[in-house]
């Protein structure tokens, strides 16, 4: 089988080089184009890069030379880890030219025809993708700390009801890009603010878990309220949540739903979908980002120490990879997913038929 | 004006050489005994001790030798940084020597007739002193969680009431001793459990607040749910608090509560005291545990981001210096107190007109 | 091909977890008996070990019993990560016993029988088996941080002779065993001193670089001097050399000598065995330790920065991940050495014809 | 006695913010201007920088308004924290028109007719300004790691003489500025390079120890050899040295030398002169930066662990505090001594009988 041609915005960022250390080896995809900021453009990628991930820099990309963000790719499908403060424009002219642009930034995600896809909740938010009128296809994924949130309220969702949850974050400095957190601001401290990170936290599940009625989405109805911290741990946002359901239960079923969830990526056994979606970790003191952020390759959402909570019903500790499950694998997780349901065509035409 | 003498039980481990740092230059108090386990009794106090404080030791107390933890002890106070797994009996023996125990441990916390003191909260509780049927007297200080928090609460408990709180603390590595938390499991690394911790800081505090009647303590009336996390920071507990009010009321009117608390320590300026016992910064990324720990020598509770809370009514940040305001720091001003009203005499005999 | 039996004595501790974490799913050996003090003797694995590897236990391991440090357990080989403090009696008794003993710990290292071996170096000590009185074998790895730096003299030894050697070692956290080195020892912090260890890396690349003469090790006619420090980082130690050469050379003869640098488990392809001895990588501020640990699966010694030195001729900086290459990757590849050469059989009876 | 007025130029950087932390409170200077960058001329200091010292920011200067670094700024003296990149031009223009020009910045280091002072060392080679040909006059201190270096040096090489030295530094975040070193960079890292660091560390030192004659320096006599490494520290360079003396001594006559070294600063008491330029310690794991460096208020180099060299004769261990004695404080120090040898004169007019 061919694999699908794919171009990476943002190269030369954090995230941009989260998703080539993941596509380097991808069975689906491969990488036919870099692009990155004008200072960038025309460089070998390796003399344009500080290349900060443990895994090394294939030679072959390390080799190709970055481009401009102009709708000039050769490429089918476009991994953005551009910047908010460019994203936007960025994204609709290659939408608009006809790429498939997946993105990891969060211009696109409230505009009512793009969807705000985790494929193990809402797929059929897919059916949005029919009222876009680009000749391309914006999809994006949501906000790090957003997704490991509501990975492990999803089954909680479907099977209790959910009224209200209340989420103190503890985010990794691999969240704020690089050079991202001084070093001399973060060693032995903590910083309680991430700006613009707890409206996200707040609103962007309720998108997520609304449903697809007649084009467009009805937003879930339930309470977030969240305080966001930064931690001086590289990898892995930690998030202690208080939950409100709407009916009442005992901790074994919550523990057995949270197991018993799968969804389409792990039926279709997707490359990057992790065996469990939520992994409920037994071990009093689990989960810790250092040991339990790279279950299942960093694309599950590890899951302990649930308990009563004396002012909501329970309470419970999550941990996700936020550069994996929370912005390039999750974004790698939404192609595949595309790519299966044959949104994204497996030629190099683009299809029309979704 | 002659000094009281004081001891420190368990003068070797992390609170014990907190007690001494902070009472090397005491205006009123003068170290004149060093206790600690059989292991460390008969040697000097540098050969027995890991000092781990950047303050250096000063010559006299490096000379002092180590007693054994049995009441024949030459001072009139003695500060507790016992470990609890010891510490209950060993109190007990001392007050019932004659001595005035100060205690930073749990053992004695909730015994009917012992204060849980917080000098700016509830001095009044002291005359629960009249029920011990000790020949000395022993009285406690809380959690190092729970006093940042309690003192946090107890101006909008005054001027609001406060029906509930939900806290997510990230506390410093100084708050489990030493050694304590390996560089291995805490290093690019949260640990989302501190044993026993989440119970005190949501008892502690309806004890705190509490109102003397006739004879003991009737609790407060309010809901605490807490998540309790370990973060790699030296000194500082970091808590994101959120809270229900009874009466409705504005940002400017909590902060201006907070601004303008003070109490006896403040009226009397205690030499321990803070001068601003709760400290409102308005940076909006304050207050951070390695800029603000410190202010007012680690005695002011300091607090930012003060909005509203979707679920409950506000939202906000505390800092306070675990060893300082919440241990060793909180005893001194506790026995400073008691000095002040005539509790423990400023000369060498027993005062008994409490 | 059936699998060797192998047992870990010590195997809950630091190095005992690395070498199950690495023996999982090795392709020759099976591990079938683990071993540690008389406290966890009895318990199964999971519930006498607080796991510290991000790798997670597999449930096999999980499951077994925990066996005392006798010598009647059901393998062939044994991998000792124990304390040096029992590792000595305890090694000589399994030996005597009959067992194949690859050990860690520093106590037989100087034994004129037992190698100190490095496979890629000095194979040929393996002849001092035959010296051994033993009914099994005792063969030792040297410590983690002269581990590194033979590797990197050694292939500059064959070339062109090394008089002397200054050795500046930042070590990592991981050295020291769990629970270690406390946090609050070292977070904001360097300890510029690890007991013993300046001892062992000025004297173990005499006897490593040594030449076997007639049934003993003659010692390599060298100077070395070490400062080694501790600094907070997880694993891999960096070290800081300058070397003084036997014969004038240039920059690019040293870094060929380095590269080509290859010896019998490159080309017998030993399961651990990395691909590149000595990996010189010419970025400017390489190597690191957080990028370029795990090159080569950890089993790579990592250079960088060769330059001119003003006092002796050249110096360099470079990286040995100290728990894998430096311990237990180390004591692996010895064992598969002496597989392939034939002196671990590969049945269950024990070979004596080496 | 009226204060001298000063100024900071890069007033906003980290060296900036130290000096501004320092002279906050100092008894004989007074800050009066504050001048920094085009960005943030006009504003309000407190408007115009990121504070990352943990000492407050005192309200007067906190309400000054930032000036461009025109030498039209109301002052005598200016300590400068420039960045290199602009600090040569700029010192020059402001020494021009009169100022005493106090650089940390490395540009005039090696101009014939600027010293390159520490006053305990080479407070002769003030002679040089006679020579300068500016209305002001520039006088400029080492590099943050020679300081240490040479201040350790020194003694020794006054006693005993000294043919080469060889250095490995361990240095700390804080002097690579702010933002400086990217958290992602150095936690769980070390970098072994900082660019441009190791010619400053071999080349200094021969300037400073060097011997005024005849209106120049004459350079001293030594070769220097050195390896620097930024490690996860938040302040205070540990320095690993070794020395070839040329006079044969014992250790105890060394610590001696250290122990008893004593100048001018020390006899006049100097505001910021340390009681003691060097400070031995005798424990076995001393000195380490997070408990030494403060130590006579971040003024005096902690040496320890002096013991024999294999290779060259001694070595030992020191630690200096990078911002303080290292840069701003040095540069404090030495206007202190222009002060009190009548160089800067205490009034308002310029003096010019030196």
């Amino acid at each position: 089988m061919p694999k699908v041609s794919v171009g990476i915005l943002g190269a030369t960022g954090s995230v941009g080089q989260k998703f080539i250390e993941l596509l380097q080896q991808h069975p689906w995809f491969e990488i036919t184009a870099l692009a990155a900021s004008e200072r960038s453009a025309g460089k070998r990628y390796s003399d344009s890069v500080t290349w900060i991930q443990s895994t090394p820099l294939s030679p072959q990309v390390a080799e190709m030379q970055v481009r401009a963000c102009e709708p000039d790719l050769s490429c089918q499908v476009l991994f953005s880890g551009l910047d908010s403060n460019v994203a936007g424009e960025i994204e609709t002219n290659f939408a608009r030219a006809g790429y498939f642009v997946l993105s990891n930034a969060k211009n696109h995600r409230w505009d009512p025809d793009v969807p705000l896809l985790v494929p193990e909740i809402n797929s059929d938010h897919l059916q949005l993708l029919e009222r876009q009128r680009y000749k391309g296809r914006i999809v994006t994924n949501p906000n790090c700390s957003t997704t490991g949130l509501v990975v492990a309220l999803k089954p909680l969702y479907d099977a209790f009801g959910i009224e209200a949850a209340h989420v103190v974050t503890m985010q990794a400095l691999s969240g704020a890009g690089y050079p991202g957190v001084p070093s001399l601001a973060i060693q032995d401290n903590v910083i309680p603010l991430i700006p613009g990170e707890e409206e996200k936290v707040e609103m962007e599940p309720l998108k997520i878990l609304g449903s697809y009625e007649n084009g467009s989405i009805r937003n879930a109805n339930l309470i977030i309220s969240a305080h966001c911290n930064r931690v001086a741990v590289l990898d892995g946002h930690t998030e202690c949540v208080s939950v409100k359901l709407s009916r009442k239960t005992s901790e074994e079923e919550i523990i057995q739903a949270w197991n018993n969830y799968s969804a389409e990526p792990q039926q279709w056994k997707l490359p990057s979908a992790p065996a469990k979606v939520v992994r409920y970790l037994r071990e009093e003191n689990a989960p810790q980002p250092r040991l339990h952020r790279n279950l299942d390759k960093g694309m599950s959402v590890v899951v302990g120490r649930l308990r009563k909570c004396a002012l909501l019903d329970y309470k419970f500790v999550l941990l996700s990879h936020n550069t994996i499950r929370g912005a390039a694998g999750g974004a790698i997780l939404n192609a595949e997913l595309m790519v299966k349901k044959g949104i994204i065509p497996q030629h190099s035409e683009l299809s029309t038929q979704y």
